[in-house]
Formats: C-alpha cells, structure tokens, sequence
C-alpha cells in the first residue's frame, strides 16, 4: 500500500460543504478511508450533530492513543470576496485553498492518513489507535466532543492520552505545543436604584456612582502573578450600560459586563464567589443591589509537563528541529472536554488565516504535520 | 374704578392658548389692560418671539419697581386627560382650570392688577412702574427676557429692583421667597481606546477601566459643604453607555455623562478647568485620551437677604402671617437673566400641578397673592 496523502485527503474534506451542523459528506468521507483501513467505525450524532468514533485495535489494549479534531467549519461569510472557490479545494502554488483547510481539516486528514499508515506499516501488538471525530466544534459544542466522550464512558471505551488536532503554532511550524487553557467566564451586574431629579439627587438613589465603583475596584485588581504555566489571570470590562438621555433625570438602573480569562489559581465557583462579595460590599456602601449573574463558558486546565508532552514535543523536534514552547494561551477548544477523561496535549498547524477569507493551507505543513503525528505513534508505541 | 379682578384676569388668560412661542392673545390683551390704565406699551419681538415691555411713569425715575413673568405655558399633552378643558378657564369650585393657571398666568395677572390699581389709587411721585412680559420662557428663552433686557439697554430702560413672579412655595402659599438660583451644567465624557479581543487586554486599551475610575472620582468628590444661602453643590452621573454587545470584544469607545448643580461657589468656567484636570489625570493614568465636552446652562446667582428681600418678606408676612424662607432651591428661571441688569428676587405661588395634567389655581391664592404685590408696591415707594 502506498503511504496515504494528506493533501489529498485535505482538498476531498475542503470540498465537503461541512458548515456547522452540517456533515457535509466529510464524516462519511473519513468513514470510508478508515474502515477500508480496518477501523472500527461507529457514528455517535447526538441532536442532529454527526460525530465519527473509528478504533483500530482492541478497546481493552493498555495502551490506546486518541487523536481528537472536527470536520465543521465556519461559514465562508463573504463568497464573493474569495479569489478561489471555499469550497473548492484547489491546490494553488502549493497551497490547498478553502474554507477549514487550515481549522482543522488538513490536520483530521493528517492524524488520519498517519494512523493509516502506521496501522499497515507498524501495528502495535496490545495496542489500540482511536479518533474521535467531530461535526460540531465551531458551534455550541453541546453534542459534539462532549458527545463521543459520554457515549465512550457509556461503551466502556476510552483513551490513555489524546492529541488534539487544533492550529497551535503562532507564526512557524512547530513552535508550540499546548498543554492548557485558560478558563472563561462572563458576568453580568445590575445595579438598581431610584429614578429621579438630576436638580434633587438626595430624593433619587443612582445606581451609576456604585457601578462606576465596582467596576472601578474590579478593573484595579490584580487576580494574580500567573504561574509557570499561565500568563496571570485577567480581566476585561467590556461594557457598562445605561441608555437615559436625559441630562436631569438620574436613572434607575445601570449595567456592565467583565469577562475574565483565568488560570489554574482560580475556577469559575471562586470567582463568581469574589465577584458577588465585590457587589455586595460596594452595593452596600451605596445602599443599592446589585445583582449578578455569571456563566462559566469553560474552566481553566493545565497538563502538567510529563511524559505526554515529552512524546509531542520530541517528535516536533525530530521532525521539523524546532523546540516547542509548551503553552496554556488562546481561546477555548474541545481539550476541555478531554482533560477529565485523560491526559491531553494540542498540537497543529500555523494558525494563521483561520476562519479568515482565502483560508489556505500550505501543502508542506501538512505532510510536516503528517510526519510528526506518525512519530508521536511510533514513539508512543515503541 | 373698581379693583382689577385678577381673577377674572388670570381667567382670560387661561382662555388663550399661547403654547410657545404662540401669543395666543396673551400679550394683546394684557397690553389693552395696562393701556387704559396710563402704561406706555412696546412689544419687544424678536425672532418671531412675542415680549411686551410696560412702563408707567418716566423712564428716568429716581425708582423704577419692575415684574418679570411669563404668559407662554407648555403643551397640554393628552387633552383627553384633562378634566376640564385645558384652554376653558373655568371656575369650578374655587379653582381657576386650565394650562399655566398656576404656571404662571395668575401671578402675572396678581401683579397687572395689582400695579394698575395702585398707580391708580396712589401713584408714587418720582417712581416708575415696570412691567417685562415675556411669551417665551417655557421654550429656548433666547427671544424673551432677554430681548426685553437687550432692547431696555439699548434704549435706556431699566428697573431699579426687579420681582419674578414664577411659583415659589412648595406646600403652602407664602413659605418661599428665592434669592437665587443653582447654576446648572452638563459634561459629556468619551474616553477612547483601542479595540481588542477580551481574551488578549494587552494587546487592546480599553477604554472603560478608565471610564470608571473618573465616574469614581467624580461621584465621591465633594464639591463644597453649601453655604448660608445655598445647599451644597450636587453632581450625578447621569448615564454611562458603551453599546458592546460582544462579550469577547474589548470596545474602543466609552461615553457618559454628568450633570453639575452648583452654588455661587463656583461657575461653570472653574467647574469645567477642574472637569478637564480630573479626565487629563485619569487618562494619563490608563494611557488614554477622555474628552470633555461641557456646558453651562445657567451661572448661580445671589441677591444677598437685603432691602429687596426684606420688603418681599415683610409684605408676605403683613398680608399672609408666614414668615417666608429666602431659598435658592430648585431649577432655573427668567431671574437667572434679570440677575445681570438689577437685583432681582422671586416670589409667587404654590407650584404643585404645574406643567401637569388638570393644572388649577385656588381662587383664594391669586388674590393672596395680588395682595402682597400690591404691599410691596406701597412700601418699596412709601
């Protein structure tokens, strides 16, 4: 058999129209590749979300090795401002174009073409390989991931570690592995007061100078100095709202919006805590509540630096003779439905471009891509 | 002659409708009055803004008493809510019905009566009678006490002392007489940053940190601890806006405002220098730029408790048996112009139900309140 080609792959997955929810073909693409690979393949949709679980060896081997990535991808949100087709796959002056060649198609067709060869090549005896494949990770992520892993729970099938797929690197390949992220969290204030007289403030309770207080206490602290792993914590206002315009009525009510973006010191349950103290001690002052409703969008995680990011980190630099950085930076991504069922470690591509117009994808990081998660195999089952 | 009625006199006013800036007859008919009765009438328009301007006895009197009052009203809002016709004037049970009864057509017709009578009854030798009538104090007020001032200037006309007859008592007829006015005067802030996203603040200035630490500052600063004649100085924040609806958007852009009433203290040049400081500090604190745009809608103003006082006093006390306090409460009004040219103090009825649905006058107010104008003309000329 010859080696299975990645860009190849990527440009068939570009051409599936796999905007989330839709399966768009892709899944069923994958499906067929794998199995024909002798994966055993089981689609697990959940609300209409298709999610593809394929394993190769048995479900009971000690060691199974898990890669996890998604086949959706964000609408292409102006077509005509597109230079080539984003659906079209072409491959143009060695790149693939098109809307998910960089989030995350090129990187499924990777892992995926990878553990094909490896499986032919090297099986590994009392091992398993298993991919959990999504088609809803740029949605609301209720059925996707989340879903595979709770069907596994419920089948007895599991993962000893797992390699996500996701754009990692910032600017060249290789350069960062990552082994965390931070938590988020949005809360929302309300302060309530009496309407009045801007000529009689004593008659009115305005709820603006206690808002302006609590934001301005908020905004001031300090969460924390970070930890070897995690920038420090932080915190936005983004916005404060009131709508009264008129200059002699004092308003009834005003209110504002803090994200914060936090690391392993803290989790969401601790932060609410402090928030609500916060507003009730500044509400107190004024004589005024102020309410507070908050929701925690994800918690922040950490994989220690260990052997999983050991294995990841000295297959980038055997392949493409970079050291990693082992990071916790950027946004959310399905690792933080992975970390509480096994060690989980992400590694990708140049992120660059995504979810971007002319989305495209250098055909060299995708064999490079390739090359390193067949090490991470080969070095993992050696 | 008989007395005047003013009554009778409020109750034809009532009768013409002068929403500003409509005459609506007002002027017109108070100028046939105070003709017969020996004035010199001039209307004094300017820009389509009706004034009428009355003197009886010589421009160059050693003691020219003058009144200042308003025949302009503001619109009746729903008529269906009215009880009686807003414009009908009717006498029901004691009270005088109908839009600027009480604000302020009865006071002007208590001292049109009350000067034609005396100057009937005792003309005063060597003094001067003065009547400045505007249609336009309800409105922008650029065109009406003013005008009246500017022309009197122009032409040598001036007051010696001047009474205002706007509604003065909060409660009860005679418990206030004001010897001035807060000043008033709005600022609008917006602080400007740069937008970022939440999940990376370094990489963005956000504006509202900034914002809150001013609105802070602001809130808590204690302008000044009042003085004899004034309350302490008020500011209130009257909105702060944003408008970002995105909670992993850090804004560029934060806007709010305040509103300053202040006592004679200050004035709006040295309130807005020290506006501009706080938001300079502030901004250079957060590294940003918060601009101030402010404005002055009325300087405070005193005529210290004196002659003027005393005789407006004594006549409430002669006529009413209450001894009035000499305030400084409340909003603004024609005096705030009258304060430039002669001392000026104000005294008139109880204000309840102005600028409301079923506006009324008891009956027995307008005469209580003719009364003590007529007091005042015969001591300030005994």
């Amino acid at each position: 058999m010859p080696p299975t080609d990645p860009v190849a792959l990527t440009a068939e997955l570009v051409r599936c129209p796999s905007v989330t929810p839709e399966e768009g073909g892709a899944l069923r693409l994958l499906e067929s590749v794998l199995a024909e690979a002798g994966f055993e393949c089981t689609r697990v949709d959940r609300n209409d979300v298709p999610n593809l679980y394929a394993r190769w060896g048995g479900k009971d081997a000690p060691r199974r090795f898990g890669f996890n990535g998604h086949t959706d991808v964000v609408p292409v949100g102006d077509a005509a401002a597109w230079t080539h087709e984003p659906f079209g796959g072409e491959e143009i002056d060695g790149e693939i174009w098109g809307r998910g060649s960089v989030d995350m198609k090129s990187a499924v067709a990777a892992f995926v073409s990878a553990a094909v060869d490896f499986v032919h090549d090297t099986p590994p005896e009392d091992g398993a390989l298993i991919l959990a494949i999504t088609g809803d990770e740029e949605g609301l992520c209720q059925d996707g991931t989340l879903a595979l892993l709770d069907w596994m729970k419920e089948t007895g099938e599991s993962m000893s570690v797992c390699l996500v797929g996701e754009p990692t690197c910032p600017e060249t390949m290789g350069e960062m592995v990552k082994i965390g992220r931070r938590g988020s969290l949005n809360a929302f204030f309300t302060a309530r007061g009496k309407q009045g007289h801007s000529a009689y403030p004593h008659k009115a309770l305005n709820p603006l100078p206690a808002m302006a207080r609590l934001m301005d206490r908020l905004g001031s602290h300090r969460l924390d100095d970070g930890t070897d792993h995690f920038d420090p914590s932080t915190l936005a206002i983004v916005t404060i709202d009131t709508g009264n315009t008129a200059t002699n009525v004092i308003p009834a009510e005003a209110r504002a919006t803090v994200n914060i973006r936090f690391n392993d010191l803290h989790d969401g349950a601790s932060l609410i805590r402090w928030l609500e103290e916060e507003a009730r001690v500044v509400g107190e002052t004024f004589g005024l509540e102020i309410e507070v409703a908050a929701r925690v969008s994800g918690e922040a995680f950490l994989t220690p630096p260990g052997p999983l990011s050991d294995l990841v980190a000295g297959a980038v630099e055997a392949e493409l003779g970079v050291t990693p950085e082992l990071s916790t930076t950027g946004g959310t991504s399905d690792a933080r439905f992975v970390k509480d069922h096994c060690p989980v470690v992400e590694f990708g591509l140049v992120g660059r471009g995504m979810h971007a117009v002319d989305e495209r994808v250098p055909v060299e990081q995708v064999h490079q891509l390739k090359a390193v998660y067949r090490r991470v195999l080969e070095d993992y089952f050696a």
